[in-house]
């Protein structure tokens, strides 16, 4: 049998931890808050790469690699980033170590120190609209827009395999305009882009929204954001799209000359997700026997198991059943190995989140049959032979629908509308979810309730609904509801 | 015009930057040793990885991340290693940083020492065999067969593009064996696919051969290499493939149980290639007019200049001929930018590489006919309208192989064989290359030869032909010749 994994009615955080680990997503490192992405995690993070990566080059950009260490001094060029990203990061001081001279291994060499530390970027603002300095000239050198895949470092204090870790994997975005107009629709594409992917591949259902300027990335204008609910009721930002005004060219000076040959400052836009976007996965979709991957974006789509072990007369059929779902683009494995039996492969496949298996007897062969079992319903059905590529080929569609309906009915039963404090705080406390509710607009109020409920603002919904009503804390007037909860 | 390439016969290192600079490839950065990797460049790097990439997992190979920091003790760990990577590295010693108390911007936070310094990884053999001794139990756990893609930093002093950069990316593959033999035939099959991928896409002839004892990684028991040469007759070491024997498994304890029950260490490889690669490409095959590109490896494998400038009916014939091209997997852009004479593109898709230009004006389209450029030879033809399709497709595939050739027939004319030390100190300033010599195979000698001469052993080749000699500089006895050159 499968090891097996904690249930979520018993312990939320744990079922999350054992599925991480024993379906070989991620596990710790020897280095504090940083993981190691395991093979199957990390092929999951390369189709989310692949589909994304398509994505941004489909909308005009183009990937580029810039420096991983930022100098110390490029952080404090703009005011509020560096507060947001200057505090808690990794420094570094020194280029060489030598041997010690008491003989224990190797120390630091106190005379190799740097003239100025170098931070491991948290971000790539800073040292990127250094490099565009160089890059932009003219009004003919914008749009610029440039993409990274990286490796960043926060360093965080807690930390939680995928949701924050101190290293983690990402892309972003850094593009830069001639007006203030041409960002700002960058930023909604690309918020767009990331709303498309997330419910579209993920099978995440999002809101899409603007931050309140408490929540705002240091250094925007606007912060844009896709928010999805977790399977405990808890908010997930999945991704982040920044209008930076003229902030970062104003600190490091870029600035074009435009048709009429004028100096202007340059407009920016920065997008990120990272694979957190693997934890907000796992927590929609995966049940108490493990993971459960939308079809669109698992490794391995259909596994199939000889049952009860493989004989030549089940490998022909197989053989020709994969030639002909490899042919539709289908990704198949045939799990022929001896030493395990069918009920083992079974959980094992299971908790790998395969979203179709597909069982072969002798039997079945003689009836001209295969059994049929999907991930997210555990149904199970016989099909015949004959029409089994084109059953499968469907089936992958309708589980990849399913995963999203599924969702989206769950976010829809956990989100209330709200209008008065106590109602608030006990919907918080015992249904969690989003809150629809009135507030007065201030940081103050904001940070009252987060104080006292643990809640945050996710967003105000893009085109949000205009109604009039009263702030549940303060009973000012407010002109739309935003949206509560808890969050990661 | 394009901008200017200094001529290779003129300054042979100021003809590279140049082509790398010009051609869009790579800047400096602010950061010492740091490059920035721009769009034209990344994308040959994203070419390279995917086909790379594929060959790996063909070879039965999956992916994975580990972290980029590794704690101080666990370079020690393995006595060659921690000579060979633990000098020049960047040292992380503290995690925050705070506002000036002087008020000029922020400074270390002396109270965040860390209580152990991490190093950002120079290569991960120790954090990975760290993380193996918890993945490998038994004998079922074996072969594990991972790579990984990432960004390594080695604080070197002299830096180049590509050549010899402080942080660079990579693909590093360490892979665990249950025995000796296994291991040895793992490090010679990525040796294979390295070379594969050096002639078929690269274009760019390679020998395979062993290290010496003197030119080891720090750590293996055997290093394979492939080595190009470059037009200036220098080596360029393209890739290396290790056997560890059971090194690392000694040194971070990493054990499993045979079928027997008893237990053993674990044998070991690691293998890797940079972005080190891009420069090879570039030495290989570039001119005095800038990039040439294999079309294998090229983002943009044709591009269509409408003369002299777009029309409506140019056009429609172009999106037919894009439309055909594109069918057969062929990339094409059409430059119907509007702001720059034809000359002035042509010499900007020259220096950019693009091995396939067309040109179409109305006359043409009166004729029925397109010219067609090629990069490599510079050639220009006219081609019938109806045909040009298939006569792309050829000519790319022509293209490739002439660039394999043209490089393979000048490392036949620079490879030299010699008998004598002062022919070996002649040839190697006058004609330079590969020069194929007798040594008495000690280390003493070898460094004694790049001392007078800054020539080193490249490699023994591979199955290499046995020959009784006597050693250039020693007159000892030799059973083989050796590749010895100056070297990148």
């Amino acid at each position: 049998m499968a090891k097996a994994i904690t249930e979520r009615s018993v312990d939320y955080s744990q079922w999350y931890i054992d599925i991480v680990k024993k379906a070989g997503m991620a596990d710790n490192s020897a280095v504090r808050g940083c993981m190691v992405i395991k093979p199957h995690g990390f092929a999951i993070w390369e189709n989310m790469r692949d589909q994304l990566d398509r994505m941004f080059k489909e909308t005009g950009h183009v990937n580029a690699y810039f420096p991983l260490f930022i100098p110390k001094s490029f952080l404090s060029r703009e005011a509020q980033h560096v507060e947001g990203f200057a505090k808690e990061c990794a420094v570094i001081t020194h280029h060489r170590l030598m041997n010690d001279p008491d003989g224990n291994g190797v120390v630091v060499d106190p005379s190799a120190k740097l003239e100025e530390e170098l931070i491991v970027r948290p971000t790539s603002e800073t040292i990127i609209w250094n490099t565009y300095k160089d890059w932009i000239k003219s009004y003919r050198d914008l749009p610029l827009l440039i993409n990274q895949w990286a490796n960043v470092v926060r360093w965080e204090m807690r930390t939680r395999l995928f949701l924050r870790t101190a290293e983690f994997l990402w892309q972003e975005g850094h593009t830069a305009h001639a007006t203030r107009q041409e960002a700002i629709e960058e930023t909604l594409r690309m918020q767009q882009v990331y709303a498309t992917f997330a419910e579209e591949y993920m099978a995440m259902p999002v809101i899409q929204g603007v931050k309140t300027a408490n929540e705002r990335f240091a250094g925007a204008e606007d912060t844009y954001t896709i928010e999805a609910l977790m399977q405990d009721g808890k908010a997930l930002q999945a991704g982040t799209s920044h209008f930076l005004g003229q902030n970062f060219a104003k600190a490091f000076d870029v600035k074009f000359l435009n048709e009429n040959n004028k100096e202007e400052l340059v407009w920016a836009t920065s997008w990120g997700v990272s694979t957190r976007l693997i934890g907000g996965l796992i927590m929609t979709h995966s049940d108490d026997d493990g993971l459960v991957l939308p079809p669109k974006l698992a490794p391995t789509q259909v596994v199939i198991v000889p049952i009860p072990k493989p004989k030549p007369e089940i490998g022909e059929v197989v053989e020709k059943v994969m030639r002909e779902l490899r042919a539709r683009g289908i990704t198949v494995k045939y799990d022929d190995d001896t030493k395990n039996r069918p009920g083992f492969k079974f959980a094992e496949h299971e908790l790998q989140g395969v979203p179709v298996r597909l069982g072969i007897g002798m039997r079945d062969l003689e009836k001209g049959v295969i059994e049929v079992a999907r991930r997210d319903t555990k149904e199970k059905t016989s099909v015949l032979m004959d029409g089994v590529v084109d059953y499968v080929e469907k089936l992958l569609g309708d589980i990849q629908k399913n995963l999203f309906q599924r969702a989206l009915d769950f976010r829809k039963e956990r989100t209330t509308r709200v209008d008065d404090f106590d109602t608030f705080k006990e919907v918080l406390e015992e249904k969690g979810g989003f809150i629809e509710a009135h507030w007065d607009g201030t940081t103050e109020t904001e940070k009252k309730i987060k104080e006292l409920t643990k809640a945050s603002i996710r967003c105000i919904p893009n085109n949000n609904e205009k109604e009039a009503g009263k702030c549940i804390l303060t009973g000012e007037p407010s002109k739309e509801r935003v949206i509560f909860a808890k969050a990661y």
